[in-house]
């Protein structure tokens, strides 16, 4: 945990140059007629949920090369993620996964938490390992098993889920399916998908009623024939078949070359079936690297669609559950957790900017050229001084990533934690 | 027209080889507990719609490049279909495209039909390209479009469809939807939704009862950046919020890289919501190739889907429209369409040959190698033989391309009909 | 033709609000130590070609959508660019392409040439189109024709465009062949190398010696199964069997799904072989959009790339063609061409930004974060009042878009040249 | 080991059928010229090298699923490719990868190798993990690392990969770097691909004058920004610049969506550059799935340029290592490569039907369907009892999964090295 005054030390040798930018943006915006202090008080607001498994290095199957300091213990990440939350002011919520965040101590957990200034967002089952004392292989899949033994260990895997939850004050159970064939023929694609229909009914009805169960979907990896929940149509199908606590999750690594991610996001939100977001960047596929990193231009786009469909009051309002989803090999983790937030913060702030009276005006008279411009002027506006301000009113540091390498986090973490603790994860 | 004569001297010469290879293989079925001549009544049964637009040669916007003798009018068409007929005996019914088949003389299109053992299939509207008397432009899409007048049009021409359908007893009715944009900000993305959902409601109105109205997706093209339509989740929610007399199109080319479309067709026809196809080849995006000429395996596995979904005695029958959509420069019109048809009946033939007790069985005891085999035994199998039987057994010729070489058929059009007629069609 | 009085008037009433922000960027920069006049000077000084083809609006082979006021000879092609090109004077010479430009009046040319300040900068040939009064089709390829006749009038045709083009004072001439085969087995892929190579080295030799031939790659369309140059990889075997005089063109709608271009660029610059650009954007394939319209972040990463290679002195150095390829429905093509220059300047401005002295120094020492963000940094700065500066110098308007709009130019046009006028391009 | 009389069992049962079939097909070849006999020949001498690291189960990053039974040694592993031998004949040699596989009994490993009738095909470095006892870790790069210190000892490591090779017999060294970036920044592409040409040289001077050096490339994964050779063009360059012994290898896994892998090897080949394959199957990456699984058509046509390639006797004779290098979760190993080699004897076989001299003719003559259609006739003949006939000639089993399962060698593995043996791979 960072002092106060280390945190005041830290963003003191900024201010200076942070006013002069950040006076001139609010004055530019001024002459637009925009209220800088108005987008500030939004951005304070945004929260992102961190995920436990992200506080260590993520790999890929050729290997991991951990960071040092990784955190050993449900303990340790909330320490970790309360430490972001201090520097950015903008994460003060906690993913976890089952069965690695197993909690022991409920009421020191959630002293923890209440001192930290955190809670807990999302529960997350797993049934694509296998665990040393479990029973049944998940091998052949979980919840779309053939065998119904397996099915009902996968089911149960993921009511525990929501019972640890409930004992943390959780309110959010998200389901990742693994399940899927690499060969065809390997599987029954349809009646595969009606026993996880039916497996899903069975977590559902154990669902409280003021939690929402998210359905994410992804289309390869790791089968590489076929996935069970492929794309957003079946976990939408999925969803309708349940209820209206059951949402879509959008995973923005979980999907085919070239689709249009902000189009799906605005018709799920269209639909009232957007639930949640795991952020993250991706090149190729389910890369997990961090957020903004490889797309900026899809991500304002994605949150130029939030944004709008927030405004607009024909759509009941929602609560979307906005979580990172992204650890890689090359970067600290949580130099990279602070990253996709500034990215996102980056990407919703300049989605605030547009000018959505003009641009509806634009779309409605087919004026191209205009409609585009109007939504790149947004894009191109340099809004890192409203970013840092936000930080700064949120009682964090002007540039976290800056604040984190000068404060020497890293090194007193290795020296807590040693060179080589490896934290639960990918 | 060919005579019974032409087409019986067509065949002798092959007769012999022909028979040799058909009882070799119907005594393989045999050994495995298989009937050919049951296969054979299956084959002769399933018909596949030719569009009126793939008798010419269809292009790029690079360039076109026809092929001599091209029908130059809706009577010459229905001729070349004709024709088609009798060599494979597998293709008695034409898609029309509005407004390149008009109709006028109506009883008099209805005779020719009747002589030649054809029926209309499917209308198709065209809302993606300006006719010259057009009162308002579709370059801004059409029903989505912004412009009320526009929307309205669109649907006036929708309508018109159904009517000249009516007229010549089609009962299908296709919206394949160009609208879309190609620069983010150009489309209210959720909006144009809203709309085409608006415009589809009213054309729906106006279907008889006994009529199916197909909507039909595509990820890009002429659209860039969004299309209105662009997956079946979207064709899907469009068909739930019309009613039960809207179903999914599926056109083979008009997907991501790398979508299991075998997939998607199995989970419509679950759904209860799969009502046609457009058969093509692609090898990157909506390339309108020759069926199965780029990815046979894909094709063997889509019949798979349909074979094993019309035999589930769980599911709803459902009626499929089969309808070929492709043409290119670089082959005969009808060569290309009779090798597509050939390649759809030998991948029928193929997923006919499941043994599907044995593949739920190895399904269910997750014996994924068994399982693959059991497939693969099918799609090696050399079916060719039980093709040619089947066109025989239709009064068609045992080798259509072949045939229709032989007899000279392109060298007649051309002297018919002129060595620069160009057909309508893109 | 816009007068400096007409472009004064039209900077007029902007120039207030530009010099406060450029006022602002040029002290941000100079306390980070960089010069924006000598930035300016940089950007003042890149021009880019401009298509002839461009200035027509160009469709899809559904449909095109003329804007109406398009230029009908090579005249008023030529005015156009001179239009621009007074805009934004960044745009000052025009790619021609052969038939589509054939000149008649050289004299003439040249003299209008010179009034606009212009100059012919890339000549492109057609083989992909057959024309009317054409000896051979080119439906079965042209430089690849397994015809020889075919292929001679295909070299034929090249050297006439050279020819063309030495009349006229080019100095660079561009094949993008477009044969290729649709159907596996259609074409001897290795054979169809060999007789490419065997009719470009017949070109070749037909070249100036102070002229540059590029060699251009595409990996699918008009061709659907192979393209006999579809990757960076043939076209750079074809230019060593060649000489040095043969050199690579990027054309950036050109690539395969996720392939990182930048790379290419760099890596061609290595080799010595990048001898061109083709700016559009590109969405799904060939999509030719404005540029940077899809993915502006590629775009300054392709920037990065050139300006670290142009800033590298163990590299031989090297001129770049750089040339815009696109044209689409929705837009104003002026309009659209303006846009892409101002997206490229921009582009162009943030690679310079880059300080790569640190980035270096953050490369070498593994410091992914820290060299991340020094690349970020330039790319979220505002540079658009640089860009706006550097137009301001050349004699052009603040924003060319708006001077185009506010000066109805496109009215004018339409008044000369009528509503319907079509102009020569795809 | 089997031994000969429980082939001999093994097979008994099915040589009735198997020569019903047998002499079906090998007249029906006869009435079209082919001599059964000679193909067989040809089958009999392919071999395909079994990689070590695949005889146990592959997972991904998501999970591993050990079969049970996976060898714990190198002998063990030269065990299991001598019983994959002994039932298809046509895997007499193994790849090697270090340090999986260090060499101890160098005179012991020899003799075990010559009782098993194998050799050693291709040594394979290993500098994308971290082994425990390295001075230097490859989380930032090996052969193109920044630190000069972490390249040489790369460079070291594939040096003694060539020395464990030579005192095997090995001729072959295989360098799949996986170095590259996953963010923009991180690594300097250019530099980065000039320290990787300087350390191949420094390796390429270690190797004996009759080995070859195989470059692999890969377009992402691990690395999802770069990869220093992503493209075969990339592998291509760097041969050239290292010598004739260098020779581009191609992995089918490694490629972007929708390419055309036929057409590079048929390049390379025709470049004198192609050195090996690394056969898998793939429906999105490197999915390392059982070869000809996902894509049996493309197999095919990739044999097809290979045998075309074999018959030009314009080109240089050339040795080809044909290699697997796949292994998945749902499938016992030794099932999985002996259906990889059925497949690839399949599409081999297929490639020799082709009638290469009617194909040439209707190439030249731009009949597309009938070239088309001579190649579709040579991959729809089911060549099964060739592929059988060919594996009891070398003393295998007519179906060699069956025989596997028939034999129970899985169960014996488990009994002999238990149900948890882990082998080395990924």
């Amino acid at each position: 945990m960072l002092t106060e005054d280390q945190l005041h030390d830290l963003n003191q040798p900024l201010l200076a140059e942070h006013h002069l930018q950040f006076d001139y943006l609010a004055d530019l915006l001024a002459r637009r007629g925009q209220d800088a202090h108005q987008l500030i008080l939004q951005l304070v607001e945004f929260q992102v949920a961190i995920p436990s498994w992200a506080l260590g290095t993520g790999g890929t199957r050729f290997g991991r090369f951990p960071a040092g300091g990784e955190p050993r213990s449900l303990e340790e990440k909330i320490g970790d993620v309360g430490l972001l939350n201090q520097l950015n002011g903008s994460s003060n919520s906690i993913s976890l996964h089952i069965p690695w965040d197993i909690p022991q101590d409920i009421a020191g957990l959630h002293q923890l938490l209440k001192e930290q200034g955190l809670s807990i967002d999302s529960m997350n089952s797993n049934t694509f390992q296998d665990q040393k004392e479990q029973a049944h292989t998940y091998k052949f899949g979980s919840l779309s098993a053939t065998d119904r033994a397996v099915r009902e260990q996968a089911i149960q895997h993921n009511i525990d889920c929501i019972r640890y939850g409930t004992d943390l004050g959780a309110k959010v159970h998200t389901v990742w399916l693994a399940d899927g064939s690499n060969f065809p023929g390997q599987s029954h694609l349809r009646r595969a998908y009606l026993r996880t229909q039916e497996s899903l009914a069975a977590i559902y009805e154990a669902l409280p009623s003021d939690w929402t169960m998210l359905i994410e979907y992804k289309p390869y990896e790791p089968n590489f024939y076929s996935m069970v929940i492929p794309d957003w149509g079946t976990s939408y199908t999925l969803c309708q078949s349940l209820g209206q606590q059951a949402q879509v999750l959008v995973d923005l690594g979980h999907h085919l070359p070239n689709t249009n991610i902000e189009q799906i996001v605005g018709r799920l939100r269209q639909l009232g079936r957007l639930g949640g977001f795991h952020f993250n960047g991706s090149g190729y596929g389910d890369d997990d690297l961090t957020t903004g990193s490889a797309k900026p231009f899809q991500l304002f786009l994605i949150f130029n669609e939030l944004v709008d469909a927030n405004q607009d009051t024909s759509l009941t309002a929602s609560t979307v559950a906005y979580m990172i989803d992204a650890s890689h090999n090359t970067k600290d983790p949580l130099e990279d957790l602070l990253q996709s937030v500034d990215n996102i913060l980056g990407a919703y702030a300049k989605a605030l900017l547009v000018d959505r009276t003009a641009l509806q005006e634009a779309q409605e008279a087919n004026d191209t050229v205009r409609a585009e411009e109007i939504l790149r002027d947004a894009f191109l506006t340099d809004v890192r001084p409203l970013v840092a301000e936000a930080y700064r009113q949120s009682g964090g540091a002007l540039h976290p990533v800056r604040a984190y390498r000068a404060a020497g986090v890293r090194q007193q973490l290795i020296a807590q934690r040693g060179k080589f603790s490896l934290s639960t994860g990918l």
